[in-house]
């Protein structure tokens, strides 16, 4: 058995480049950029008036001047205006282009208007109001980065230089498969040895948080049906997510029609609780990898965060930082595996805690329902309440 | 003007109850539960075997028996078996139910089978690798609650026990509206005064999270097209959202719209920045709420996460504890408004800290791609480095 250092290792040397595509804007949000996002004009593009008011020439300000004949009104979405004499004012809108022989801009709040003169009300600032053209950035500027996720904020960035379709990364097709006939459909009513089917849907709703929409299937425990039916699916999708059928029990077929359908396997069975019968490969030929996850509800759902997420987040470029929590409570080693401890986490005086959930042992649903994540605690030592270890958000 | 929390207060004080619907169960992720859930079963619901093996009879361990005939072979998914004479044992998997007769079970790497006889390999405990019906829960324990939001981990519970539709609250018919006649489509070429229309877009994006796909509408500045066609929305949509047009400008005429449309106005201009005009009121008649936020893109989004998230919230029962964050740098106070700064996070030894990004006012896009959300400062206090203060996360 391999430690779980060593598995994760394997996998992420597995990882592949499904390539890239175009969708439309708004299809892009939480897609994985694929290109480089430069600034087309300067931001802003012009020197754009901030706030309702009256433009003037400083000059004017300078000499004294408290009050100015209006010579015209420009709103925002006005060519640029322009001040013939710069012993006047224009009246200008928040977001409109600063007139030509303009340099300040006193907001309505300070000026009083009657039969066509602004009179100033309070002492003002000279060349204030203006958001000046290229101060956030100058055209040709880098504002977006390759392999960073789409969230609304960027969103806002790729309208504005006018990205109508984004470039961003493939996403796999990947097919979650259920085995175990003791499972039956969350419609129907299991007989006293039965159970519904959890797991799948779990992984289905994950995957959602990507935008990938898998496909999902459950083959019955029968050697024929079952190779036929992985290979069907190996022929159609980069990626298998199979749960259960890789114990060491009579009917767990699925290690050995793997091996028929010519699936490397990379490793079975790791140093860690949960997950000890993980089984992890590579179909080189049809580009497809497959892991393969315990059928216990926790295990598999662990499992997928520990193994798949870290490995889909490399294949897209888009790897993160290791998460952390603060330990609240001791925790005696375990000498030869490593753990994932259900946690629930929580923001105190801004301190990031875990606290452990008492599990019941990985079939447990509920308390993995409760959970925010796992800590990873890896074999030997000992854990202290206060110290940082690592943290796998669900 | 008033304050922030009297602007906040005006808000929560409006909110609706929007219903129910019930949805097939792979619809509900990241909907919020509008019902309780029960185990409608026992957790597990019989005793389950966890490890593959052999089952048997503890009184023959006791008595220092260490080889078993093998009875039978029980699957996962068969009825549950029977061991008739309690010196033999049977073949059981994982996921099956205990025979009767049987309350231990030894894994197979722990026992060497040849003719027919499994023979112990080493020392065993007994009463081991069972997972003892209802120690998860009982039947008819609450194991979900009302007002939850559902993730994939609550799919596999929900799963469990048959919800193949969920009851969830009703969402809100949304409007995201901007004026301005500045703004140009996303795929067009603005010429030198315009700029391409992009605080709806983030919005409509942000909206994505809550699982809301609002109606996206530009309106001309142009007073007769504008009233006719808020009123439209507000005949097919329970929120409007708009973006600019309520500044103090000429050409800003949603205030009297409104107001013609009788919309009660709740306030407008707030001692906040960004986000001072923001205007919000409500139609009792057709029971529209409507939030009108400036134009400018930092201003429309951050006071989207401060005002419209935590009313939607508040809406669909699903408020959260505010969360909080260490101050990296001192920060003067404000004598009079609340100021929501742009900051990226970091967890840093479990600490959750918030650096200020260097922000060129409010319609600067590109640091508010940069930022994970604000602090928000309250006015007359001074912040010192290592404060804990409250985060708005976007």
């Amino acid at each position: 058995m391999i430690s779980h250092p060593e598995a994760l290792e394997k996998v992420l040397a597995t990882i592949t480049n499904f390539g890239t595509e175009k969708v439309a804007l708004l299809e892009s949000v939480n897609r994985i950029l694929a290109e480089d996002i430069f600034a087309d004009r300067d931001f802003p593009p012009f020197d754009r008036v901030t706030k309702d008011g009256i433009a003037v020439n400083s000059e004017a300000l300078e000499k004294g001047k408290t009050s100015f004949k209006i010579e015209a009104v420009y709103a925002a979405g006005s060519p640029q205006g322009i001040l013939n004499d710069p012993k006047n004012c224009v009246e200008i809108m928040t977001g409109a282009m600063l007139p030509k022989n303009c340099d300040s801009v006193i907001m309505y709040e300070d000026v009083e208007i009657e039969d066509g003169i602004a009179r100033l009300q309070t002492e003002v600032n000279a060349k204030i109001n203006i958001h000046r053209q290229g101060s956030d950035r100058q055209s040709g500027e880098e504002i977006l980065s390759k392999n960073q996720r789409i969230s609304a904020k960027e969103i806002g960035v790729l309208a504005t230089v006018g990205k109508a379709e984004v470039l961003v990364k493939k996403l796999p097709k990947i097919a979650i498969i259920s085995t175990g006939d003791e499972l039956v459909d969350v419609a129907e009513t299991p007989l006293p040895h039965q159970i519904r089917t959890s797991n799948t849907l779990s992984l289905f709703a994950a995957l959602e948080k990507e935008k990938i929409t898998p496909t999902l299937l459950h083959i019955r425990d029968e050697k024929e049906v079952m190779l036929q039916q992985v290979e069907n699916a190996m022929n159609n999708h980069d990626v298998l997510l199979l749960s259960g059928g890789v114990s060491k029990g009579k009917f767990d077929y699925l290690p050995e029609i793997l091996e028929e359908l010519k699936v490397e396997k990379l490793f079975h069975r790791v140093l860690q609780r949960p997950g000890k019968p993980l089984w992890f490969g590579k179909q080189h030929e049809k580009n497809v990898t497959v892991f393969s996850f315990p059928g216990n509800p926790n295990s598999t759902f662990v499992n997928f965060h520990i193994y798949f997420k870290k490995w889909l987040a490399a294949c897209l470029g888009n790897e993160t930082s290791t998460s952390e929590v603060i330990l609240k409570t001791d925790i005696a080693n375990h000498p030869t595996i490593t753990r994932y401890l259900l946690v629930k986490t929580k923001l105190e005086n801004g301190q990031f805690q875990a606290e452990l959930l008492n599990e019941n042992g990985s079939g447990d649903l509920i308390s993995l329902a409760n959970a925010d994540g796992v800590i990873v605690l890896p074999p030997e030592k000992d854990f202290k309440q206060g110290d940082v270890i690592e943290f796998v958000e669900f």
